[in-house]
C-alpha cells in the first residue's frame, strides 16, 4: 500500500468527523489502548466494526475462494528472517529516518525536507537528504539533526530463547504462499494456472503513522497469488468481462472510460489477466457497496512501481477525508518472488510443463574407457572421470574435433574415450512461473465503506449498508414495552437468532428514537410488534432507507428479510 | 493451555502417523518453512486445512455470536507492555531454563531435572533446580550448565523506531478484551451481564516445541469473556440443559457422569454459568464432530490454578498419540482481570448497579464556621478547612462527643464549626465485574477432529467429517472423460460452486479411485454423471460414509445435498 493520493483531494471535515463519531460512540472502530493513552497505528473493531468486516471477508470469499475456486491457506505472521532476506524486505523495506538530537523526535527525512522545504523528494539519495537537513531544526523543539539512517519498517522478534535466531512480523501476507509454490502446485495436481488465497494480519511499523485506519501499524489484508504460465495471462471468463466498462488513469495521467477488452487490445493495461482482475475488483467493490462512481484504477508510474514488476494498478476510492485512497493493488509480480526464494532457499521452485509429445535430441556423450584411464593416471583417474562428466555440449565437440581436451594440468587424448552421438528424450520443459498478485487492504476498505454509506436524514444520521454486509439485520421492538407484546417480540427475536440473522431487541424509549437509534449503525429492516400483532400474527416491517412500513404474518418473516443470512 | 494430561495415555503410533500423512499429502497442515529447514511451533494450514478451520469457526460463532449473542470484537495482536505488566505476564509468564555452557544448548530446568531425575518439580524454586542441575551434564554434548534464569515465553518487539517502546505479542487474546471494558459496557447499555467474543492469533515463544499442533508457538484462540455481577453466576436457559450429562474429573481425581444441575447442587462445579459453558462446550464439540465419549471435563487442582480463579474446568479430548488433551478451559477468573487493569492504568473499570429505589443514609457533617477559624488561625486557615473536608463518619461522631480535634499540631474546638446531620441518597452501587472465560484451542480441536473423523475402510483412508465440517463438500465426476459427460459435469460444478457449495471437479483415473481420493479427505457427496444423465437429467449421488448410490434428477440436488451451505 502507497500513500494516499493526494491529487483531486476535496476536503469535507464534517463528514469524515461525523463517521469517525460514529464510529466511536456505536462500537465501530476504537483507537486501540485508550485505558493506557492510546497506542498510535493500532485500532480495535468493535462488536459492530467486527461484524462488518466479517461479512465483507465473508462476500471476499464468496468471490475469490467458491466463485473462482482459489482455495485459502493460512500461514504464521512470524516468520524466520531468511524468508525477508529473500523477499528483499529486510533490504529495501526501509524509511530515510532522522532523529532529533535534543529532544529525540524521529522523523522520517523525506517527508521532513518535503514538508518544510517544499521539494520532490522521490529518489533522492541519502547524502542528497543530509545536506538538506543540515538547515532544518526539529519542528518540536528547534534542535538539530542527526545523520539520516534507514529504519526497518519489518517489527523485529526473536524465535526461541536467547537472541541467535531473528524473527519478523510478516509486512505482507504473500510471502506464506510464494514459499509454499511446491506444496500447492502438487495440491493442483501439477497443473497451471492456479490461485491461492489468504486472509489475515500484516505489519509495519511506521515511524509516526497519523491517519486513522488509512495507516496502520496492525491490519488486515487479502491476498491473492495466481501462479499462471508466463505466455498464458487470459482467464477463460474474459469474454463474459470484456465489455465490462473501467475507469483508468494510465501512467500519462489522463483519465479515461474503456472497455476491459478494449484497455488491452489498445495496450492500457498488459494483458487479458490483469484486465480480468480489474473487473473482478470493481465488482467485488459495488457489492460490497462502494458507488462505482467513487472507484478508479490508477496504473503505478515506472518510478512507482518495483523493477521487477510487469503492470500494476490501484484501485482507487474516493473520499471526502483522504482523497482519493489506494485500497486494492493488482500487480503482475512476473517470476521475481519464486526466483529469489529459489535463489536463497536453494529448492527449485518451478513448474513443468509436458510437451504434446516427447521432442529428441541428438547429442554427444563421452565415455571414458577406465581400461586405459586407470593404469596411465593412477590417483587421479577419479578426478578425471568427474570432470568428462561435467564436459559441456561444445567441449565435446571441441574434444572430439581437436582430438585432446586439457584441464587441471592434464592433457587427455581422445583414444582415452569414446565419443558416441545418442539420442535424448525431453517430455516437458521446467519454468518458473509468474505471479499475478490482487491484493486488498481490508480496513482502508472499511473506511471507505464507512464513509459511503454515510448520509443524513431529517438530521439524522444513517449508515446505508447493504443487507448482507450490516452488521445487525434486524431490530425487533414491541411497539410499547408491555409484557404481552414483549413477550412475542423476545419470540420473534430468538426464533430469527436461531435462524442465523444478526438480531437485536430493544424495548426502551419511543418506536421513533429507536428506529433512529438503528438507522445510525445501519440495520436494514426493524421488527415491530403491537396490539394488532396479538389479534393477527402480523408485525410491521420497516425498511431503513425508504422508510416504507410493510404489515406481514409472522410466519412470513423470512420471506420479506432478504438479506443473505451468515449462517446456512 | 497446559501440558497435555499424560494419565491414561492410550499409545497408538499407528492412528496418529496415518492422519498425519493424510494431513500433509492432501492439504491440511504443512510445517512450515520447509524450503527454509522449517521452524518448529509454526504451522501453516494449506488449502483444506483453512476451510475445515475456517467451517469450525463458523459453527463456533453460530453457537456464541448468533445464539448467545455475545458481539465479536478484534483488537491488535501486538500490545504495549504496560499491558502485560499489569496481566501479570511481564513477571509470571515464564519458564525456568538453563544453557549449556558448551555448546549453548537451552532447556526448560524444571523439565530437565524432572527427566534425568525422574523426581516431580512441580514448586521447586529456582535456588532448588540450580542445585539440582549441578549434578546434570548436557544431553547433546555432555557439557555443564549454567545458572537457572527466567525465560519469557512472550514474544518481544519494539514499537515505533528505536527502543524506547517495548511491545509484546499477546499470549491470549483475553487481555484485548479486559481493557476494553467501559466502551464495551457502554454498548451494550451499561447492563450486565454481557459476553463478548474474540477469535484470533496467540503467540508463545516455547523454549523447543515437539509436539505439531498441539504446541504451537503461534496459534488460534477464540475466547469469550463474560462480564456478569459476581452475585449472580446464573444463566436464564439454565433449566433447559440441567438434565444434560456431562463427565467429569472433579479436583478429587475421580471421574463421575452427572448432571449439569446436580454438580451444582451438590458443589462439585461452582456455579449455574460454569455448568452452563461446560454443557455449551461438550455440545459445540460434538456438534464440530468430536464423538461424546472422547469428551470429558477435568477440574484444576488448588495448585495448577491461578490464584485468583475461583474455578476451573478444562475440556480434555481423548486421543491415540496425546492421551487426553486439554482443548478448552472454562474459568471463573473473578474480578482479578479488572481489577489489574484498573489499578495499572488508573482508569476506573466498573460497573454502577442501581438500587430498586434509592437508598437513603443519615450521616453527620461539618460546616467550619469561617468568620471564626479565619481571623483565629490566619495563614493555616486553608489547611484546617482542607482537613476538616477529609473528615470520616467516626472522626466526625468522636470531633461532636469529646468537644476538640487535634491535627497537624492543631487543636481545634468544637466551637469552631457546626456538625448537622443530613440524609444522603445513593441511587445505586459500583461494583467490578466477575470474568467468566471459556477459552478454546482451536488448533487443537482440529488436531482431535482429524483424528477422531479418521478410519479405514478395505485398506484405504476415510475422513469421515460432517458436511458442515468437511472442507469440500461435493466432488462432481464424469463417469468417463468424454466430451459429452464433462460439459454437463462442469456445468453442474459451476452450478454448485454458484451456490456456494465447496466443490471439485475430477474426471481422471478411475470412477472407484476418485472416490477414494474425495473419501481420504472427507469429502460427504459425489456426483457422478453417466450416460443415463444424457437421457433423463438425473445423476448419482453417492454418500461418503454408507456408500449408498442414489439416482437423483439434476434440479433436485441441492435437496439431496444437505450440507449447511457456506454461503447463503
Amino acid at each position: 500500500m502507497g500513500q494516499p493520493n493526494n491529487h483531486n483531494q476535496v476536503i469535507n471535515l464534517g463528514r469524515h468527523e461525523k463517521v469517525m463519531e460514529i464510529a466511536l460512540r456505536r462500537g465501530f472502530l476504537w483507537p486501540s489502548y485508550e485505558i493506557y493513552g492510546g497506542s498510535s497505528g493500532f485500532y480495535d473493531y468493535g462488536p459492530l466494526g467486527a461484524a462488518l468486516r466479517k461479512n465483507i471477508l465473508d462476500i471476499w470469499r464468496e468471490f475469490y475462494c467458491v466463485r473462482e475456486g482459489f482455495f485459502e491457506i493460512s500461514s504464521p505472521t512470524i516468520g524466520p528472517e531468511e524468508v525477508y532476506i529473500a523477499s528483499g524486505h529486510v533490504k529495501s523495506f526501509v524509511d530515510p529516518t532522522v532523529e532529533c538530537k535534543k529532544c529525540g523526535e524521529v522523523y522520517r527525512a523525506d517527508h521532513l525536507v518535503r514538508e518544510v522545504l517544499g521539494m520532490e523528494t522521490d529518489g533522492l539519495t541519502t547524502d542528497e537528504l543530509n545536506r538538506h537537513i543540515e538547515g532544518i531544526k526539529c519542528q518540536k523543539c528547534g534542535g538539530g539533526f542527526g545523520e539520516v539512517w534507514t529504519y526497518n519498517l519489518m517489527f523485529r522478534t526473536h524465535i526461541g530463547p536467547g537472541e541467535k535466531k531473528v524473527g519478523y512480523l510478516r509486512p505482507e501476507t504473500a510471502q506464506g504462499m510464494f514459499i509454499l509454490f511446491n506444496r500447492l502446485y502438487g495440491f493442483y495436481r501439477k497443473k497451471l494456472p492456479f490461485g491461492v488465497a489468504q486472509i489475515g494480519r500484516a505489519y509495519r511499523n511506521e515511524i509516526s503513522p497519523r491517519q486513522g485506519v488509512i495507516r496502520l501499524r496492525e491490519f488486515t489484508q487479502a491476498e491473492l497469488e495466481i501462479f499462471v504460465s508466463p505466455g498464458e495471462k487470459t482467464h477463460k471468463d474474459f469474454g463474459k468481462v470484456s465489455g465490462d466498462s473501467l475507469r483508468l488513469v494510465p501512467r500519462d495521467g489522463s483519465e479515461i472510460e474503456i472497455s476491459a477488452g478494449e484497455a488491452v487490445s489498445r495496450d492500457i493495461i498488459a494483458h487479458e489477466l490483469l484486465s480480468y482482475h480489474l473487473i473482478l475488483t470493481k465488482n467485488f467493490l459495488e457489492c460490497v457497496g462502494i458507488p462505482r462512481e467513487k472507484i478508479r484504477f490508477r496504473q503505478h508510474l515506472k518510478t512507482e512501481m518495483a523493477h521487477y514488476a510487469a503492470d500494476c494498478w490501484d484501485a482507487e476510492v474516493c473520499t471526502d477525508r483522504f482523497g482519493w485512497v489506494e485500497v486494492v493493488g493488482i500487480a503482475d509480480r512476473t517470476d521475481y518472488d519464486l526466483k529469489a526464494h529459489e535463489s536463497q532457499s536453494g529448492v527449485e521452485l518451478k513448474s513443468f510443463t509436458p510437451f504434446d509429445s516427447p521432442k529428441f535430441y541428438r547429442k554427444k556423450i563421452v565415455v571414458p574407457d577406465m581400461a586405459k584411464i586407470g593404469p596411465d593416471f593412477k590417483g587421479r583417474a577419479g578426478q578425471i572421470v568427474e570432470r568428462l562428466k561435467g564436459l559441456g555440449e561444445d567441449e565435446i565437440a571441441a574434444f572430439d574435433e581437436e582430438g585432446y581436451i586439457e584441464f587441471d594440468g592434464i592433457r587427455l587424448d581422445r583414444n582415452y574415450v569414446s565419443i558416441k552421438e545418442v539420442e535424448e528424450k525431453v517430455t516437458g520443459e521446467k519454468i518458473t512461473p509468474h505471479v499475478i498478485e490482487p491484493s486488498f487492504g481490508i480496513d482502508r476498505i472499511i473506511y471507505c465503506l464507512l464513509e459511503a454509506a454515510y448520509n443524513e436524514r431529517d438530521g439524522r444520521n444513517v449508515l446505508s449498508f447493504k443487507p448482507r454486509v450490516a452488521p445487525i439485520q434486524v431490530g425487533v421492538f414491541p411497539l410499547v414495552a408491555k409484557d404481552e407484546l414483549t413477550a412475542v417480540a423476545r419470540k420473534i427475536y430468538s426464533k430469527l437468532r436461531g435462524e442465523g440473522y444478526y438480531t437485536v431487541y430493544d424495548e426502551s424509549d419511543s418506536i421513533g428514537r429507536r428506529y433512529s437509534r438503528i438507522d445510525e449503525i445501519g440495520v436494514p429492516f426493524a421488527v415491530t410488534v403491537d396490539f394488532d400483532t396479538l389479534k393477527d400474527d402480523t408485525v410491521t416491517v420497516r425498511e431503513r432507507d425508504s422508510t416504507n412500513q410493510t404489515r406481514v404474518k409472522i410466519g412470513e418473516l423470512k420471506d420479506k428479510l432478504t438479506i443473505g443470512k451468515m449462517f446456512p
